[in-house]
């Protein structure tokens, strides 16, 4: 039933690849990945990340994929994050002044690239001028004392929420996970009886500002021939199948190679194909 | 507070518009409507709607709205459904064969659309081959029976199942509703544990496809030309302003003039105006 | 690891039984059900049903366990229902008067056991003075209309509304299941957006009701005395658990042999023993 | 429509308070109460504390009620909290050993009191014999780095899981609120997919716990005895509602005088009686 990757990939002239659990993990890229990306470069496949990860700026997670000769085979271009979504939202929501937001400040590059102000919550008090609350991407934040912060800030005014990864954890080491800022939000929308604005796989949205990037590069590309590679059935497969194009899984991240039918028959996500990594 | 329709109007040189509570009611088209939308087209204006109901094909819904002079005033494809999206998903995730369906054979179209065969739920037996579930709008459809045969059918076989209304109830007459197939959706989900591919305002992809059908037709068209019209908080309003184009809360439907204060506040869903509505 | 059910009950004075899929199954009566019940009884144990079956009266429910020599196994002051615990909610919150009811007439025993009028749904009109609405057990009834009355009835009075079963579905014959009135509870509670007053396992409430009963027949029982027996981990098991009594699940009903370790370990809820049934 | 609560105290022998928001807030007993409990003494009524705060034992909750002549107000045995019924639980389901609590130390005094060893999940490691988790509950308490430990634990273990309190929330100076252990563990429940075993009222379990010690007091003592005065329509009166004792709403505390008619028509639960606050 498993596929091999590199034959599935030669119908396609367009790939979007999910980040954490196919092209890396806590240890970095996976071993091979560099190899299998210059391949596809070199045949002429257009490449993009589409990644649930705004905890840095684009330019910053492609950077991590370099090729001796090829340079970076992920251009700032080719990295699609809710957090770019969430900029976009911020910019025609937001007209002018500061955002209030929960995370590190590396992620605050979403805000300021909206034309915002970015204050950390921790630096509001009653008397500050916020147009908006972010709940940005937080690995390794200390957001315990924010949390009671934005629950009582949202009790008495009303403003825009956006949240800029919808994922309730994130991995860490090994098989661990942490908190993320997905099941904050959760958690701090069932106490306030409210819904923020969320971006993020599955949603539809990322595909669809994803594909526009392609066509841009791609003139007249059309979803067939377009393949997402994921691990994740929930974010990655259902997402992709929901906006028309080709899913594979990958069981190199989240999803293990002894449970993965038991996984599709439990969910009713079904992925086009199924590979044990795109490196073998 | 309350803004003039016609004057907000001038800004914008595109215009969706929900249909259930901004153009018709249960009556039938809202007295006024069709001389304000003919004025839109005359001054240059491209009208769409942007529809939650699917429980006709686009150009019958469309039909409902005739100009003496200007003829049909939202031609098939000036009307967005989520079964125009639901259709998409189908062609592309069930090459050959039969859709089991849950709804009137009206509603079947958008599974005929897609080049396969529409069964209807309880013509099904065991032996039928089936390619996917599609549970479609259902105005006035008895679904009980129907609703035990989708559970045992989808405890046993792993398939795709697609919703072409996210909505939980619809209106019927006065101020008097009824459980729409959203609603129905989320009861079977629960029992089975499981979510099916849903289609529908506030999801951004409806928005995003409308746009799409609006830039084949005005090319170059920016998301800052676009205005949203709807009567509902949850999906009009907070679809739109996620996929960043203005939005406006018209008072003409489910949301009244008395308390729509308190809903934005007690949604935290903010539109970027409110007019009572668009005739006035 | 599967324990011998008659060795295990040597250790208890008081069994409290689940009906459905312990003590019978859509065929009726488990074939050696009787006679390991008349074995307990000679043995001086106290036998109890908590079932979350409403649809009949506790009388008609227990009169369907009948023994040659020992007549009725389970008068009807031995079996405990949610429809009991709605019964004296009705008692105390609704003093006098009509109450309106989703149901068959069957179950709408236990709102003329609590001194009130039952009007089904569908003789309701606008000008019916009704004390509350019950949401009663339903196998076999054709509620779809009755929803639409009880959720429009609902959006412009304030009323207790109760619902005496919080299952989600019920079992037809074979492996089948039918949506059950705590799933048509759940959409119509997620509609208006309240809460209902629910009577149920594995709510505590509902073993402390036959706890209360057991006390009275065998005063200074202790909950050490008493094991529950079911076959389902989410109602039975979870609830007897909660209640502080030791508990059995067995593998004649709903949780298969091949899986019931994976569903322990899937839901954390940790039945003390496990049986393949009690008649083996 | 206010009722004076002196003069419904009379029709009752048995009186059952929520604490905070009734009896004390977070400057400390409220003014006035302790003459009222004093009287209601005086006059033979019995009185119990039943709270959803586990944070200290009963005994350091009841003794903030002093009189000069009558001294502690509420001994020991009149305080009914959840963190009584988790450490019931624990005593039936977690025969012996370790019991990993997240919390301060002061709560687990509920673990001590099962005759298990309490261990803080900062000091567990893989290798640490475990029988049970608790959350316990945690004003003031640093959970974040715990959150992440309880979840990776409870992804490679089965075991009981029980919380200590439901709340969402506490209060903590004027209007303002923080995360407490039920939202926490609403937070961890999502994302491993299971329920915990939790306590805390509007469960019917905590009040019949209540109950059953005012019948060991009271011997006879029936439910129309009782009335249940709470400040939290969604605890206190639901619960009481439940378990068919008469409710009183007060509005000292969470609920205000301007809304409370909106907030029982949105929520469908409605108390018996409304008074402004037990000292007036």
């Amino acid at each position: 039933m498993l596929q091999s990757f590199r034959a599935l990939a030669e119908n396609y002239s367009v790939i979007f690849f999910d980040a954490y659990g196919v092209l890396k993990n806590f240890e970095g890229v996976i071993d091979g990945v560099v190899d299998v990306l210059a391949e596809l470069k070199r045949n002429g496949k257009e490449l993009f990340i589409v990644t649930n990860d705004s905890s840095r700026s684009p330019r910053k997670m492609g950077r991590l994929y370099q090729h001796p000769d090829l340079g970076e085979l992920f251009p700032e271009d080719r990295v699609g994050s809710p957090g770019l979504l969430a900029r976009d939202f911020q910019r025609s929501k937001v007209k002018t002044g500061n955002v209030a937001y929960l995370g590190k400040s590396d992620s605050a590059y979403y805000i300021e690239s909206a034309g915002l102000t970015p204050i950390p919550l921790n630096h509001c008090d009653e008397d500050t001028q916020i147009g908006a609350v972010a709940l940005l991407d937080d690995e390794g934040f200390d957001w315990q004392p924010d949390i009671n912060r934005v629950i009582n800030l949202l009790r008495s005014r009303t403003m825009p929420v956006v949240v800029a990864n919808a994922d309730k954890v994130y991995p860490t080491h090994g098989n661990e996970v942490a908190v993320a800022v997905g099941g904050i939000a959760d958690l701090i929308e069932s106490i306030l009886g409210k819904q923020f604005v969320r971006f993020g796989k599955p949603d539809a949205y990322m595909f669809s500002y994803s594909f526009a990037r392609a066509s841009a590069i791609t003139p007249g590309v059309r979803r067939k021939d377009i393949l997402m590679v994921g691990d994740t059935l929930e974010t990655d497969i259902r997402g992709g199948n929901k906006f028309g194009i080709d899913t594979v899984l990958t069981l190199s991240g989240n999803t293990a190679k002894e449970n993965y039918q038991l996984l599709i028959d439990a969910s009713g996500v079904i992925p086009d194909y199924v590979c044990e990594s795109i490196a073998t």
